[in-house]
């Protein structure tokens, strides 16, 4: 597949903490660490590593503990407004993670036809500005291989939206939960995270080339 | 069930990070919060407002990360040479995290065998200095409902080996697992612990709750 | 007695220092000890492992150095408008303190009638919303044995007014003072504060058993 | 009286925390406020400003937490080994408080007895060393006007041992428990201290005052 | 003398970082070392000590690096609107020290002629709002006692503006050089503040002893 | 090529503060970021991610500030002693950047004699441990693309030195100058690193990957 | 050269990171090292300790990160309304560097002709200001003794601007780069700078006596 | 005259806290600030900016409080071991300063008999090492106009013993109370030293320029 990106483009990924990782604020690019520590700054280091003639601009616009309801909320200004080239959308952890952490507090809670409704909003949006091309929809995931338990059937039911609506739109979709699967054939997912939901190293690393590859980058480059 | 505790009896729990939480050193007794923020200062709480003329005095020597081969290296300093009239010991979580959270490191691994070893040499010199009706012995637990998960089920031997020993010795016993068990009926475990190993509050009072029930208080004083 | 909550309650508890203990700001609820150290926080983890399936939402409003005067300011807006099912009061301490420890800021004294019309002001608007089963006012105390103290013998007068207003208003009580006066019987107020104001984790208890007694919960479970 | 204080005399204030207050280790003297924050540098302060011409030196050695216990332990290396001229003694606070605030804590306590045979060592030796003339011992208090609290009365015990050496060894004593009791026949101890027993700066330079009338300064200089 | 204040009047002390010394914002009374750690404390303690009776309220408004023109700028809200029944005024020594550590920043300098056009200003207000029995001036000082040196013999001048107001509108006067100049007679300046401005206790305790001989309190109490 | 690493075994890199980048003391190995945040991390989550089943245990001994003589030092401590299988040596910046920023600091200086025989003795023990198919040396660099800058032209001695060693003990090499100046052809080394040393992620990956292809890797999985 | 600067004149030196060097805000003058730590402070000491009658103000206004876009939007502000009778003005490092750190932030990158018309502006207004004998323009430099190097050989274009406008405007000039060049004859520039843009203490005095010779200071006295 | 360093020449100052100002420890040289922040970092930055060639290795081996006593016990250790080419001692001031701000503390004062021995020993050894010609002797300072301070004519003894000495030891001598003595002409000590020792950079500039001409640099260069 061949790269999607051309030079200069500007690469736009949103998402909630696992994307943030202590990003800067306002706007996560830029000089000294602003990409955070997530897998946002491994795509900016595969890209300007593998192919640092085309200058690619990547932003991290992810924020702990949004749910789709509050990147939503923040989309125009944090997304649209930022002129991307290409957009990268992963929501919805916290959508479902508020149901069993904090099953007491029901007004954090947005279940699965808010989050669809959310999605559509910001798909809606995003791809007038970029085109289907330009925009890549990753899925959320828990990292408990048993899909009996209440939180990863959950959560399952929110990747098939996100499936459901890739195929609808059009667009290119990265199966977290896939990546993560196959990995738990191996190991224990507390080797990549103790609550299940924030990588370390190795687990931002399997998202960034996930990513990549659908981008269209040879990581063997 | 008569309590089976009397004035100022020292009662020492040992154990790892699920009983340390933030204890004072070298010895988590005293003054200013020097129980930890976990289910031994409860205990202390418990037992300081239903029976304040007992005058019990509660010593917390648990330590974060230690493994059954860490607090047996410590048990005569650490829990016989201080004299208790009553010992808790709960230990083994770390013996099985580690063999799956750090799977390369094999020698940071305690396998059953070893677990029950070591085990056996706590007991025998624990009921040698307080007798047998005043050492209680907790199981490990992972708050993991399914019992095929391999953390679990790995989790489980070490319980057995908890329940075969405290058969043999005629000990009472505290099933850590079962309570958490029973809790996650109704919630999933992310309401207690996001690494469904270190409980919040609620949790910690579950353990308190347990534990005095085998030594007899009546929690509803 | 039968418990006075039913599924995903909000409780509400409204007091100064002893309630605040570090709670989260603006509103104490949610995750990561945003309830604080004190009894809110033991009220929540008795209530969710005693009965998770009700999953009751606590919420701590209490503010530090707070007196009567101070909390109607905020009651409307700290209160009422988070829409409460059940609302618990503990006002008072502040009123009194100030008198002894600071005596000539004399603006800073809040005295019996002024206290007592505060008290009036938020129990019609609480109960208002709530119905009277479902409000609880818990009388301030001074951890002072002897009733001869000047600021004890102030701190009863709040306190019959507390008696005084929930025969009144027809509602429940949890005579906060008697229940450390029991436990001085016993033991020294210093084994459980210092100052004679904030209690440990020994008083805390305390004073969330007395009032889950009232509650309707059986501690015992 | 005459200033029992003579040019370049070095006086050595042994004590607890009250004496403490975050004096300099290993040694509370010199500049840069390593006398600490209590009554020790008040003490500096008026013979520094009344006498400049005489240039005492005043040493703090309160190390806090204290008992008599502790402070006979270090008395040849913090006290003699300074080659004082003058000494001042106040210790017991600890002895006392333990006994209610940890009540369980039983090797903690310091009984009259011992607390009493403590004194003994320490005068004996200290009375060797600067002579009766010089050594000023200050009883230890506890700011409870209810001489039935039962810590106040067992402070009072403790107080009338240093009446009863006082006499015995012909020397000085500032009787600090009636110095407080008059001060609370206006206010109430809550003005001084929270805790009745670590005197804010009014109850400091009440101790400062009291001990430098025995030590024979003019204070209206 | 007889003391020149009645039960519950408030003492509101105005000046610079002499006076401020870590006062709290923006009103500097109440709990928890709010008045400083300068003679503001010292004031308030020689009161509550010898008077408790009288509950004298002591109001620190020292603001660090005040000149007089910065004082007059706050002298209606921070003096006048607190209601004081006792105005003591300390202000010079910045108007005088940026002349001689800053002499390139000419705006920074107040001089003579402005000094005292404030002071008036300050004078005419205070003494309408108290009355000229209660208000005390204080004059400037600097710690050097050579009366050649430029800046004293500049700050000198500054001094006879205070003795000449204090004659014409006949208020009392602490000549706090001429406290400092006794002193040293038989210590070096050094002995009091390396910076010869910024006091350590002992110049601040004599700060406080001759302000309180003006107020009319007998020290040796 | 084939992977040159079996299931559980241990690569340990030792090397200087390019390697170290923050890795846990006195072992660079575990959880919690105990690799640190330079290229070791990421070589152990291409592992990690890759090839999950082999549960490779990676090592990180780089010390921040070494040259070669520093590194020999510690050699048999820190290297030999941790049992590795594999072992990667990346060493020579400070011995060279040392004689270009601290030109009067002679003593500092590691000259390319002395270098060649540090690394010698490194790789005779190193190879005689592990086996010349799983010892590999990666040449030092500076990131500056001008050969005839002194300091780029004496690293380039430095890394003639390592071509030559490889060839001669038949060892892999890493050539990361050539690496770097492949990447300098399309950006300006102050895109990796200001003080070109140091890299940022970017960089590291560029290590990691150049690495990871000398090991066998297929970086594509 | 006669001193171009009498008696209480201001000088105000605006620039970037290299003349802030944690200068105080939002003004750099004043006690309190609040010309920060670099050529500006140095600068000031030359002039105090060389001719201390005169009493010059030197006004420290570099903010790092700016190019001269950003002191452009600040030069009214910081710059005019000081009332400087004496500018410096050295900008254009981040103009150069942000191209090459961050080649893909376009819109960081300030380019030549831009640069010209800034500087422009801020000449026009600051000469009509404080006329050209009192203006002193300072190159940019990159501290790279390969002029063929694209960031040096960029830098030298902006430099020439500096050249050419200095000569229009027949305004002194510094040329910062000559004075390093000179330097790098004999040293390399890692021992000024690791990063080849902030100077290490020698690197400003480099800078400051280049400054003063254009001021006129006869640097020998 | 001629520069009387030559290549690689070892520069050793030593010194109390005016030399010391946070240099590194255990030995002040290298890279990091660890020159510390005063006259030695001025005369590292003149002689590196002046003649690079030379590499010259400035060593700042003050230590805060010292003394002359304290200085002569780390002599050996701290001087004589490291091998210095050139000496350059400044010691004293604390000798005299704790006699005037600590009179009370006798064993602190280092009079002018022993003060006078401590620099012969020192002189003696020191000589013998580097030879005359490369050992320069500071005076010690007070910053105070007035001869007739007692601190003042103190010190100015102390500075008469230097220069007897360095008379009869032929070596060179900084008269630092001249140098500051001329520029108290013009501005008063506050705008150097508000402690009238520690001084501000134009003081510490003041100290390297006069310290330099002795060494025999031209300060124009």
């Amino acid at each position: 597949m061949a790269l999607k990106l051309k030079k200069f483009d500007r690469l736009v990924i949103a998402g909630d903490s696992i994307t943030d990782v202590g990003r800067a604020q306002p706007v996560g690019e830029g000089l000294f660490n602003s990409l955070g520590n997530g897998y946002p700054a491994l795509v900016d280091a595969f890209l300007c590593s593998s192919c640092p003639e085309l200058m690619i601009r990547v932003t991290n616009m992810g924020t702990s503990g949004n749910t789709s309801r509050d990147l939503l909320a923040r989309w125009e200004k944090d997304v649209l407004q930022l002129n991307p080239a290409f957009i990268v959308l992963m929501i919805g952890v916290n959508d479902v993670w508020r149901q069993f952490d904090s099953p007491q507090m029901t007004d954090w809670h947005v279940l699965p036809e808010e989050y669809e409704a959310n999605l559509r909003k910001m798909l809606d949006s995003g791809i007038a500005a970029v085109g289907k091309e330009h925009f890549i929809l990753m899925t959320p995931y828990y990292m408990e291989p048993n899909r009996n338990d209440p939180m990863r059937s959950t959560m399952d039911k929110y990747g098939e939206i996100c499936h459901k609506l890739a195929g609808e739109y059009q667009i290119s979709l990265v199966d977290t939960q896939a990546e993560f699967d196959r990995l738990f054939q191996s190991i224990h997912p507390n080797r990549i995270a103790w609550d299940r939901v924030h990588p370390n190293l190795p687990g931002h690393l399997l998202l960034a080339k996930a990513l990549l590859r659908e981008i269209g980058l040879d990581l063997s480059r």
